[in-house]
């Protein structure tokens, strides 16, 4: 997907909401676990009820690897059922040496179809690069992260700058808005003003709103450039707002109060 | 596995040699395409060509990922097929959020039941701890990576140390050596000597010797500790050493020749 697709999709649905598949079988309402495949119904309703109110979906590997061959299974029927115009993240969260990343890239690029990836920084540009060898497809870069260990290393200043800063300098010599974003958490709200003058016209996937505590209000102040350039994700606040028979409803209801305030700055803001 | 029992068996074999099951289908011998599941056959006869000269397996994840579900199925197999008294490194450099983390450790140490798992550093301790939950499994935590890479962020000075001595520091207070080992690279042989004297008993997992132009004699001669210290990995060098019909022979001898050279440094130092 380009970006001027995506922009489009978010000025159609007046939302950038993103919501987080990290769908896990222990938490899955008891009804569904008599399916075959509980954790592709789960996710089939879940997509159902809220495909409408978002633009993107991001299942995380975790949860899917966490169940073996079983798990990859029901990932992939999920990634055929999402819609198409939905943007697709692979939250993985990987990063190797070149000929390694570059199976990484066919795993998630070619052989699950997603739009775009989740990568660590730590192993330096030619863990990023075979990436990027995708027309089309994205990386989202791991600059400042949601949780407290984000303060162990990525704030650590090395050259003057925080890590999180010099990662983002550097990736920015590696690839352009059009293919490369970066996560930043909603948990650095005091942050996002200095990121955003960093990298003006480079899109941010923003966890940690909801169950993690991020503020949506603050993220949009700070954190928006002229096309939007945000798509914030919720996960657990979404997907389990509810545990019972209308789980769905309940998860639509929880994304629809998102995708409201989201509307109600996207008007503000003249989009 | 302990660390005594890992101890044990490079002593018994005379061997500190972990062999890289980075199985590409796209480079597995002709004759063993008309498998039902030519991964697991390749690695079968690498096994069983291999398993008296090393301690330790490392299956690559983004190869059998790349793979979808099939791949999925053919690490699931090797796993089980290779011996009980091996080391099973699951190369896949994961890390995120406490609670993704906990369900890559289930993945990794439930599920694929393996010894231990590559971790990346970037996201902190609430990244890392929920690996060190299981005991007799290990995180080996990348510090210095054998890549170019490596240049980019690595090696960037803060608060007076560079980024991956920071975290050897900051780790080393996390986990001590009977469950966190550090990946550091055979391509920085000039760096092995101060790394080993800032955490002189923990296992190096040491990546690079043979494809990536690594020499086996200075890590030995600068990394080693009392204990040995070191797995030494080999992938492409010794799974690729042939390609016809007799891979596995050419296997053998590739194999071989490093643990003949790795038992020569054992007797040299006494072990």
């Amino acid at each position: 997907m380009t970006r001027q697709e995506l922009c489009d999709q978010i000025r159609i649905k007046k939302s950038f909401l993103c919501i987080g598949l990290d769908s896990d079988p222990a938490k899955i309402p008891h009804h569904l676990r008599s399916f075959p495949d509980p954790v592709f119904e789960f996710n089939k309703r879940i997509i159902d009820a809220t495909h409408d109110l978002c633009v993107a979906y991001k299942p995380n590997l975790a949860f899917y690897e966490a169940q073996g061959v079983r798990g990859w299974t029901s990932l992939e029927r999920t990634l055929e059922y999402i819609p198409r115009e939905q943007f697709i993240i692979a939250d993985a969260k990987r990063g190797d040496i070149g000929n390694t990343s570059a199976l990484y890239a066919r795993a998630f690029f070619e052989t699950l179809g997603c739009d775009a990836v989740t990568v660590a920084p730590y192993m330096g540009r030619d863990s990023v690069q075979p990436f990027l060898n995708y027309p089309g497809k994205w990386v989202i870069l791991l600059a400042l992260t949601s949780n407290e260990g984000s303060l162990d290393f990525q704030m650590k200043v090395a050259e003057g700058v925080p890590l999180y800063e010099k990662v983002i300098r550097q990736a920015a010599e590696w690839a352009g808005p059009d293919e490369l974003m970066f996560v930043v958490g909603a948990t650095h709200p005091e942050k996002f003003d200095e990121i955003r003058k960093l990298a003006p016209d480079y899109f941010f996937l923003v966890p940690g709103v909801g169950a993690q505590g991020g503020d949506l209000e603050a993220v949009c102040r700070y954190g928006m450039n002229d096309e939007v350039g945000l798509l914030v994700n919720s996960s657990r606040g979404i997907i389990y707002a509810g545990d019972g028979p209308d789980f769905d409803l309940k998860a639509r209801a929880a994304a629809l109060e998102m995708q409201a305030n989201m509307k109600k700055v996207l008007e503000m803001k003249g989009f």
